[in-house]
């Protein structure tokens, strides 16, 4: 039973480090979830059990994985952002997206019933991962505005498909033939004339995606629960069993323009955390 | 929401294409398993519920991954063969280990009930994920016999510490000292003269782990149950509730020697699958 | 002067290990040659001196890196192939290819005049490199031949192309017309037809390329001077100055047949060299 | 002569695409150069000419690339530092590395005569290549520091070396030994006190190495010749035979202070070169 004689394929095994000082982005994808979610009878164009699931998924993530100082979600995908001094597991890039894909996919699964509560699931989903790296700040808040233009582009075309396919009984093809060519401004005056819709009065979780952070006055220790207000923050503390106290903020807002990062130096200013 | 001006961000992304003409390992690897099979009261040193969820779940990643022609399985670990020809995903690494990485996590909590019954999971468990490249059949033998020689080496050690701990009363650190630079003849002494336990008697699972072969005559529209027997031989069927009838064999035998090949040419000689 | 305060950035260098067990092909080309060749008044569409002087400059290369099997020279490339055993440079790919290269230009320039006499080199030439790994034998024959069959089409275009504007006095873009679109068999038959030539009896120098490989039975310090005899053989030897005898043998024959390989077991046949 | 049966070779060759948006730095290295300034009677510890060559050389290597907006050398070594927006060969890696190395080690064989005239080159000479990659202006500042320590660190102790080895009379082992443990300050006080040697009135060229900038105000069709004055700025015209005007400059001065950065805004805050 000669270990030493076979011990040289380890050899074949190849070193991934990332360049330090970047920015780390692993984004998860689901796979197939065009089936998964007819599978499951998800409401479209919004099912807010699925994407409230994703997110206490994306949570217990970044619950285990301390430098992630952002984490966004949208549709069946979440990105998250390790802040650029990260060491963690010496920056290997394979280490670090799969445990993140991992520890996604399999509290994505304990979690269900939670809010899907007596509907079970059906198969076992799966998620693809990456990892991205992005060199300066500007490039970071690109790719997240890259995302969030995309939960907007696709909200509002999904929003009026669905209106025509549910409310005007048109066949998929036959709406998306009618919107085929069609402007933002366009789709807009769709909602609003047919449908006595006012996008912009939609809920921000489907127009603007989710966005985690970290707690700013977390402290492992305190015995106090932090007061958190405004419009758009949402405890998320009523859904958590197994912490005393939540360690992440929900938010549904704009991250494109400088307000955001305005009100959260920290996000990009914080030292290695 | 100009999505355009944003878009240059994906041209951070590489690529990541393996090397055709190469057998490709996907190897999963349980995160922080010794707290995690604490925490959940596995049997030491072998927990028959937990072999065979991993290797269950391993099944579900073989189902959904046609061109892995045999997985290998001991302790908290896993790998998955893709045919030297596989072009999946076109071969981009990142995608297929993460793909296989998130199916095996989701799988094994989705399964977790099966095999533990009302002992509920308390946290979600994670692995993490590698690909490696082994260019002839040589290479992929040798590494298969790594892992198998791996498993006999730990499986003998912890035969012999668990019984001095749970047998002898020994502390774990005692159980260490005493096996401190004792040879594989020497533990099957120690076993023998104080436990009346002959090695080469205890099951094989636990010996020589767990091999996944595709079912050779399986013919997805097939009606007739086909017959497997032999002594090494376990027909899996009675555990899968979602198939009509099994995909995978299941296998606890020697793969180091010449026989296990000679008698499965199909693995290595297959075309593209 | 704090060298290690700035040493930090020493871990910004990546490793790029290559897969073991490959082989590895270090293929060279000039940069924009098309313009040297004309400033240096090449003959078109084969200057013998230019084609030597490559292989020069390659046997220098196979001087210095002994684990170098065989080198392939067409036109303005050179393919030189590592055994898949080596572990020069602990199989840093960069540091193989650059190498490489720098050997090979500064060989180029030292040589030129051998080769050239009294017409000056005008400008420093600079050649790419790139590595690339093949597991099996029958993919590195296969890239071989690849390069041999490019080497033929090449120079079965060019031949006619240069006898259509050097005897016919056609101009290039006419030359160029006249050619599209013909086959081999067209090619072979407007040789014939106008120029009375017998595209297989051009020297196979244009035609096949060049082959260098290792004599077989040198010794370091043997004294007596292998006799070399055959018909695609020559002897380098007169060519050398700085050696007492060659090492490399220079061979134009066909490498796609099976015919080559028979002939030279050793090359693929050989442990590491 | 099928070609298309062997072009799926090319599919063995993979991308190397550096990251966007971060400085690219090519460092090149002379192989074995203690062999090589030995063999051609080198000038213990600093050749004048050995060091204006590979100048020389490098400002060849800056003519043809010019996306590089800085190079510097020391010794046997040359880093040159491609603009973070450079889209040269689409950033492949090894394209810009072996076509670097590659210039510099041709030009440096065809540009020895000029330096060593009538001492002939031995043997050719080669050097290796590396890329690495800077995301920030900080890191590449503290890259460049890092190579100008060394070069004063290495001075600082050859020049001391060489002094005891030639002014002394001690072997090469009894100097080494003598030098054995001591800090700079010691060795600046053993050229005081033994060789009456200030080490800060060595020439910068030792101490500092070597700066290429590109001319600001060069036009390609400017007529007038700039004037270019200061104590540590060389003009290189005198050198240049093949063209009209200089298009860098020579300098000899500290790069590791803030003050040669406020002096030379234009290499880092330029747009795309």
């Amino acid at each position: 039973m000669a270990k030493s004689k076979f011990e040289y394929v380890k050899q074949f095994e190849t070193e991934d480090r990332l360049l330090p000082n970047c920015w780390i982005v692993v984004r998860i994808d689901g796979k197939s979830f065009h089936r998964f979610t007819d599978t499951h009878h998800f409401m479209k164009p919004n099912d807010e059990r699925g994407l409230n699931l994703m997110t206490r998924a994306a949570q217990n993530v970044m619950e285990d994985f301390k430098d992630i100082v952002l984490a966004y979600g949208q549709s069946d995908e979440y990105s998250f952002v390790f802040h650029k001094s990260t060491n963690m597991y010496n920056r290997r890039g394979s280490k670090i997206m799969t445990n993140v894909v991992s520890l996604f996919s399999s509290s994505f699964v304990m979690l269900w019933p939670r809010y899907f509560s007596t509907q079970e699931l059906q198969y076992a989903p799966a998620f693809d991962g990456r990892v991205v790296l992005y060199p300066t700040d500007q490039n970071l808040l690109d790719y997240l505005s890259w995302r969030q233009a995309d939960c907007h582009i696709n909200n509002l075309y999904n929003t009026c498909f669905w209106k025509l396919v549910q409310e005007r009984g048109l066949s998929p093809a036959q709406a998306q033939e009618r919107l085929k060519g069609t402007l933002s401004s366009d789709k807009n005056e769709i909602l609003f004339s047919d449908f006595k819709i006012n996008y912009n009065n939609l809920p921000e979780l489907y127009r603007k995606g989710t966005i985690l952070l970290r707690c700013k006055d977390s402290e492992p220790d305190a015995t106090t629960t932090p007061t958190r207000t405004g419009r758009q923050m949402t405890l998320v503390g009523n859904h958590i069993h197994t912490k005393a106290r939540p360690s992440t903020i929900v938010l549904h807002t704009d991250l494109i323009g400088a307000k955001f990062w305005e009100d959260h130096p920290e996000i990009l200013g914080a030292k290695k955390p």
